[in-house]
């Protein structure tokens, strides 16, 4: 099978503990990275450049967008953020599975662009539970909790537009599914065309 | 995730092995069967209806062709050979998974009638392992296993319209490969559109 990695578009709205899965993904399996966004934003203590993010200038964000470097980018509160697509390629090159942890909006882009990626939606076991998560928090009201529910639920409704969707009952079999998808994945008639040229030809 | 059924469309080469991974599979996998085909031809010893073979008269066969209830058919040394649909959907409705074997032609055909379908086609390691595997039946002369190569290799050429290549190096392996392909299909969004559906609607 292929030793091209995969690119995976993530999303899951707040609450889903895509974070957590994500975590536990790393944790098992080595061949697998996860994306570092470029920002304008200052590095906050104990941030490391190339880790949580490129920190870049305004100016070398413009460029890179200028110069088509980046796979999508978005401001928030005054800061540029955006996805390099050079450090992703040189992972996929050697094989490694690349993450990509996005918003639904940010997602549906990335997967038009590049349609060779893998997007992955992790649903709650059911409303209720996205529920009590986003209430075990402890730290909001209950009207903020009902308003990220209804957030919640509007990103649900683009669910759709991800190939495959893992419900996040328990994290272990979250990372489960998750690698089988990559498994099958690679698996692919149109990932394989060496491989199919190879038993062609005799070697 | 889904508890419908997936048609699994599987071809390969004579000389891949894929009836021994067929059964490898099911003894594996009770919640598989293989789709059985309706014949005109008569039963050999041993033979029993519903098992083999749908044993059916001219006349029967003749009238599934005008009801449509033939998935695909086709005739050999005067006898009709065809897939009957209404025992496929059957079981797929009863959550079981159903494996039609079949050659790249009618393959095609399937695939396309019914896009919902899984076609995965059953690669040997290598050409020169065909070989080997054409030659160790020990029955054919050399020209013959060449004849059988070359009818193969053009088989092989059609690999791409499935939407999965197995290789069967080791037949365990190929079965795994096999189940994790079917498992994530499991979890595609568009085939669950009522996860979703019941996730927004707070059950």
């Amino acid at each position: 099978m292929t030793n091209k990695g995969l690119l995976v578009v993530l999303s899951g709205p707040s609450g889903t503990g895509k974070g957590t899965v994500l975590k536990a993904y790393f944790a098992k399996h080595p061949e697998a990275r996860l994306s570092v966004s470029a920002t304008t934003r200052a590095p906050r203590p104990g941030e490391q450049d190339g880790r949580e993010y490129f920190f870049v200038s305004k100016e070398e964000f413009q460029q890179m967008q200028q110069e088509h470097a980046l796979l999508e980018s978005a401001e928030y509160c005054g800061n540029c953020y955006g996805t390099p697509l050079a450090p992703i390629e040189a992972w996929l090159q050697k094989g490694y599975d690349v993450f990509l942890e996005i918003e639904v909006q940010g997602g549906a882009q990335v997967q038009k662009l590049l349609p060779d990626s893998v997007g992955i939606f992790i649903l709650p076991p059911s409303a209720a539970e996205l529920a009590n998560r986003l209430r075990g928090r402890g730290t909001e009201a209950e009207a903020v909790v009902q308003k990220r529910l209804h957030a919640a639920k509007e990103e649900i409704l683009q669910a759709k537009q991800y190939d495959y969707a893992v419900v996040n009952d328990t994290v272990e079999q979250a990372v489960e599914d998750i690698a089988a998808i990559l498994y099958a994945e690679k698996h692919k008639t149109s990932r394989n065309p060496a491989l199919i040229e190879r038993v062609l030809n005799n070697d």
